[in-house]
């Protein structure tokens, strides 16, 4: 684990460089569907990401957001978005982030978290701390719900009535809610300064990279079953929780 | 105006010298009300602003967050968000802001909004260019709706039947919508990053300083009436925009 850490680290330099030279600058952008923005950033991100892993790692597949599935024979495949939180990228807003997941027959055993610009770095692996920007971080004991902090990305990802019935008892439930978190809020998660992120319609590309990270910091990441997430089952509904106790009541009051 | 200029970035200094001591440290946090968390690093801000403000024009009134109105006999009030966002604050984000507005006979004429982490500092003053990190801005064109980027704290203060139907107008005219934005958003629209910014219960404290911001980089800000907003008249409905004309047509899908 301790290479696959240090290459994490080094994709991580080589994505943060690719961007820097975009952030805030005049890029070209297309929407891939309404509201659903790509920029010259992401696809030139992922070009960088995908080289070095391919010349590094030949037989491993690769996966990633922007340009889809490379297969390997190696058994292992890089879950990778270059560019999460593309809105805000786009309106120069420095809570995106570069995720990066390895999978070893599904099972996410590693990942990456990197802010370029605050310079916010998570690297995950199985069996180890996660480290904050070098150091190993835990997330919060926080059983309480009314204490507890809610991280969402946006009220529009909640679609059937089930989801947003879920969304409302969540909200109701818990101390504050604070919007616009995409992956970054994961991080935050990690590092304890917010007890739950709650979403519908996470993509592998999202979500692998940050299992490790989560798990790593002492943290639980599940579907709203409570069932563990891989690269084959990944239903986009996620729960995760900085404290195993709150996750559990959490679980409880959206089954009840 | 230079003399209020250079006093607001000295009290930009000021605040963030206080907060960079809290940022990401054990704080002690108290609910003003659910949802609604206080923290000892807004006191703390307002406190050392509230001096400076006393010791350099002690016959100005002052108007805070956190400690409420200090009469003053000059016609001038400083009117101060210590931490706009302190939820952001709270789980680590660095997407809240100081906010100080500067009133003369209850109308605004210089505003700063300052991101002391990633180091984002706009300081607008009446007849002169709005200034990012010491750099003159102005805003985007785009007067298409289908290409504009819309900036929303959250869903939640959308709260009569009214505000609603107007939230859901607004945002399916949009391009694409971010949440999360507190009063930081302003900044990224004068910086022609975004094109609206879109609020249903705005104080006082938060509007103040961004009203000269955003009209000196070429934008506009007003209530959902299309009425200029004042110290004295400020509902909290508040529509921003870095282009008249996507201003006009938002006015006239609400009134529609």
């Amino acid at each position: 684990m301790q290479e696959t850490i240090g290459f994490l680290d080094e994709l991580a330099d080589i994505s943060a460089s690719v961007i820097r030279n975009y952030y805030r600058q005049n890029f070209v952008m297309e929407a891939k569907s309404k509201g659903d923005p790509v920029t010259e950033a992401d696809k030139k991100t992922e070009e960088a990401l995908r080289k070095r892993i391919t010349e590094k790692y030949p037989d491993d597949g690769i996966q990633g957001e922007e340009y889809g599935v490379t297969k390997g024979t190696s058994g292992r495949v890089w879950v990778i978005d270059p560019i999460d939180g593309t809105r805000a990228f786009t309106v120069g807003r420095a809570t995106f982030t570069t995720v990066i997941g390895l999978c070893e027959n599904g099972v996410p055993v590693a990942g990456l978290l990197n802010q370029p610009i605050v310079g916010d770095r998570w690297i995950g692996a199985k069996n180890n701390p996660t480290f904050f920007n070098g150091r190993p971080v835990s997330t919060r004991d926080c059983a309480a719900l009314e204490h507890s902090r809610l991280i969402l990305t946006s009220p529009g990802q909640f679609k059937t009535e089930h989801e947003k019935a879920a969304y409302k008892k969540i909200q109701d439930a818990t101390g504050f809610q604070i919007y616009g978190g995409d992956c970054y809020a994961y991080g935050l998660m990690a590092s304890g300064f917010a007890d739950v992120v709650f979403e519908a319609s996470l993509k592998a590309h999202d979500i692998m990279g940050l299992v490790p990270i989560i798990e790593g910091a002492g943290g639980i990441i599940t579907d709203w079953r409570g069932k563990a997430i891989t690269l084959d089952r990944c239903s986009g509904q996620t729960l995760a929780c900085g404290d195993a106790k709150l996750h559990q009541r959490l679980l409880a009051l959206m089954a009840a």
